[in-house]
């Protein structure tokens, strides 16, 4: 099978959107909320965990079909967000990619946490 | 350009993560929290805007922007997450609009908002 | 009745978690990921209704008894974290409420949703 | 000092929000939308520290008040909701750990994290 490219799996987020008449409920401000409920619903799976065992989850089929679900409604909403704001995901993702490689040049952040860690 | 598929783009994810080193901290735990983050960064641009007010964002490129840095945030890391985890990320896409798709039927769905709201 | 202190539900909610011995899973880390994952959960209710249908909420017994539950969720975890941290509750909002006036003077910031409204 | 009661803190909060005239912005949808953004930037400073790194927070004082003041943003935000919604905080936590007492029987539950831990 030919490897998926965004725009394709674009389109059939479209679809099914524009089949149920949907885009009138979906502004970028409910879609920016659902995205954060559903971010949330993902992190409900490893709030207690160790990261260890989070490490494990993928071991575990339930947990892992869940967890694949939840990964699946973050980037729908987030691919619809997207979309309605005439993004280019993948321009976004390389865009972002080339800021953080300025932001951390590699041999001042190798192996160090050196953003959020200053304890 | 040839449209990007989502493995190129993990590739390039997977690349800048690999350079620092950083997988070390990438737990799928502390993966889904930093989703939450920047899901949250992302809704601070629309918390107080109208739904119309944010339909216009897109028309304000400083503002817009910022809003394509977050999105591309929120995929970066969730992409990752699904690579981590083994999971392809269109593949899941497609099994949860597929999911979707039996749970709102459309001719039951369309132009209402049934799952949430109840009032 | 006498109107309850912060100090006095805070005691509650530590006999609930000291009974059940789980103060070994509440780091604050675990604590910070499960208020999001709750923060998540009331938004839930609110993500797909206009503003206008959210003011009616408390109209409807059966959602708005969901809300209540969700916001005891985020106060009893936020509660918690604070008394983990050692931070006084109620100190700490005085403190943030200072540092809000300072920031935002009456008279510029009297009906315009100055800080985040820059369309 | 006397101790404070939540009502005493919600007059604080609404006082500063009604000096300013912002509660045409704060519906229950709005107020739902900041308390995911401000829950998201109290978990951004443990995102990617260890659990054991977390409990050392505390002994930092530049990130300890950093911490303080988005707890502080959480509470402000959800005592604001609860107000507005009739609902009164420290009923609602007494409820909710009611329910959550029936929920997790001492017996059953002592140190384990049943809930969530299914691995």
């Amino acid at each position: 099978m030919q490897p998926s490219t965004f725009r394709e799996i674009q389109d059939q987020i479209q679809a099914f959107v524009e089949a149920r008449e949907w885009g009138q409920f979906h502004s970028p401000k409910n879609l920016a909320a659902a995205i954060s409920v559903e971010a949330g619903e993902l992190l409900a799976h490893f709030r207690w965990l160790s990261e260890e065992e989070s490490n494990d989850v993928v071991k575990h089929p339930e947990v892992r079909a869940e967890v694949d679900a939840e990964i699946a409604d973050v980037l729908i909403l987030t691919l619809e967000l997207a979309d309605r704001m005439g993004i280019d995901p993948a321009e976004a993702v390389r865009r972002k990619l080339a800021v953080n490689e300025a932001r951390y040049p590699v041999d001042k952040s190798r192996g160090r946490n050196v953003k959020y860690n200053r304890l």
